[in-house]
């Protein structure tokens, strides 16, 4: 489907605007950040690294592809934009300290949605006091949001995907399988049957805190879990060389609400759980016997060998989420 | 214009392989960097800071707008989007340490061009010790390339735009209108006419030691030249409250090549110099009595007052490049 082109009730676009214009009513909506030296408006910005390193991920969100205009809001689609980027930041065990975005809009969006993209962008940033620190547009034929988050370690050895050990425990902070769930209910075209599960996928909360303090409980791995639990569990196991057990009734939280939608839609609600993506949260391990900080919940554990487990069946390999084909 | 969409001869098409295949031919050409702790394949990756802060910069580059396939190969785009932002680095006096690149591809773009893109970047940072520590890839209508490129200062006070003050030297490193005559000769179908102008527009090479060495004689303002001498001088003589004075006699490096080349094209040679943008050139300010760091030129002098002047004649106010009109 294509995106709908909103009428003049929604104010100028952006063609109507000089890029001076448009970039004079997004920088008051952005967040300097606490550890800006230099802010936006020169060739570069000067952040803080008291760490003496510092994090940084790159993702991008593109139209009818990431997103959908006739779905999602501007500030949907900039909340969206920060929290996956600021969960891969946290994932390391660092706390997110700044971001940039490149933007691509095409001649006929509305202004009103790229200053609902900076709100967006602002509202995940500026709890956290992460500073936009700068930014690129240019006119394209579809919008392409591109950011790039920063992090600091204070001191902490990163968490990486490869130190888990046979013996840890797995376990996962946040939500699974609201995000393919609220998917889903667009897709069938009907959102009024859960409204918190469409908001779990247009705006996704990520247990950013739990990332700093997944490291400092002693987390052996950790990621974020973008693509599904099983197929980001996979990369654990196959970049750790070891196996990953996961209990299915360790991910009850959401269990009636999700069956209750999945019959609605001729739906398994048990694949959004251990297939869906996009939700966000943290799948970690840690040594056994570790007090696991919240949120952080058993979830299973690590063995000998390869591969991904469900209550001890295997789970059939999964690649990477694939942009391009089937 | 539409770009050429070339024959099986170009072996596959990104389509044609899944998401990890692609990447697993795009890592290997990639340089990790001198100062990488954690390359990709993580979450994020982790970069030593040493100073304890770090320059951060984005640009994004859209097929058909900032560049066509037809002109340009992969290796060319790559280059292009290397320099432009590691110039933004180097205009703040710091040296680049590492890059991302999130990449948006149509999915009937021959696998070697993104090989090529791959390779550009890999050219222009692997001299440097500059790594290529991260990367997004997505399908989309048209190629968009959105690299954010970090430094380090080493210790130095970042130059900005505001600090020039009446009395300075305004000082130039790079060359000036070379891009802007090779696009016009692109424009006209040319390019045999002066090639080494047509590579100027496609691989434009920027002065990046420049930066650091302008910092450490004293700059007191500086920036990357990408839309124009006049627009950009403009902008260092917005933000430190002053008056730029440029002498047009000070830009005879390329004189007769571009006068020939305009008056086979029925140009005004100048109008390149002065307004052309994308050279990557730095134009700083120094105190009076500054030794010019190599291959700084003098080209002018700081006033008191506003704008602009070219030998004594006020140039009319340059707004920002415009992507969307006039």
């Amino acid at each position: 489907m294509t995106a709908d082109t909103p009428a003049s009730s929604d104010g100028p676009l952006v063609a109507e605007l000089s890029e001076d214009a448009l970039l004079a009513r997004i920088f008051p909506l952005l967040p300097v950040g606490a550890g800006t030296h230099v802010p936006p408006g020169d060739d570069a910005a000067v952040v803080a690294a008291p760490d003496g390193r510092f994090v940084v991920t790159t993702d991008v969100l593109v139209e009818d592809r990431h997103f959908r205009r006739a779905w999602s809001s501007g500030e949907d689609v900039g909340r969206r934009a920060a929290v996956q980027n600021l969960a891969d930041v946290a994932a390391m065990g660092a706390r997110p300290t700044s971001l940039v975005v490149a933007l691509v809009v095409p001649a006929d969006l509305p202004v009103s949605w790229v200053e609902g993209l900076a709100r967006g962008l602002a509202a995940e940033c500026a709890q956290l006091q992460v500073g936009v620190v700068g930014g690129d547009l240019s006119g394209g034929p579809v919008v392409v949001v591109s950011v790039t988050a920063h992090g600091d370690l204070a001191g902490r050895a990163p968490v990486l995907r490869s130190g888990a050990r046979p013996g840890d425990v797995v376990a996962h902070a946040g939500v699974a399988g609201r995000s393919a769930a609220g998917l889903a209910l667009l897709e069938a075209g009907r959102r009024e049957l859960d409204t918190v599960l469409v908001d779990a996928h247009l705006r996704p909360v990520s247990p950013l805190d739990a990332g700093p303090a997944a490291a400092d409980a002693g987390a052996t791995a950790m990621l974020d879990v973008s693509d599904g639990l099983l197929r980001d569990a996979g990369r654990i196991a196959r970049a750790s060389g070891v196996r990953i057990d996961l209990d299915a009734d360790a991910f009850t939280v959401d269990r009636d609400r999700l069956r209750s939608v999945a019959d609605e839609l001729g739906a398994v609600a048990e694949r959004w759980v251990l297939d869906g993506g996009e939700d966000h949260g943290l799948l970690a391990t840690f040594p056994a016997g570790s007090t696991l900080p919240v949120p952080f919940r058993a979830v299973g554990r690590v063995g000998e060998g390869a591969g991904v487990t469900v209550d001890g069946v295997a789970a059939p390999a999964r690649s990477g989420w694939d942009h391009f084909g089937g």
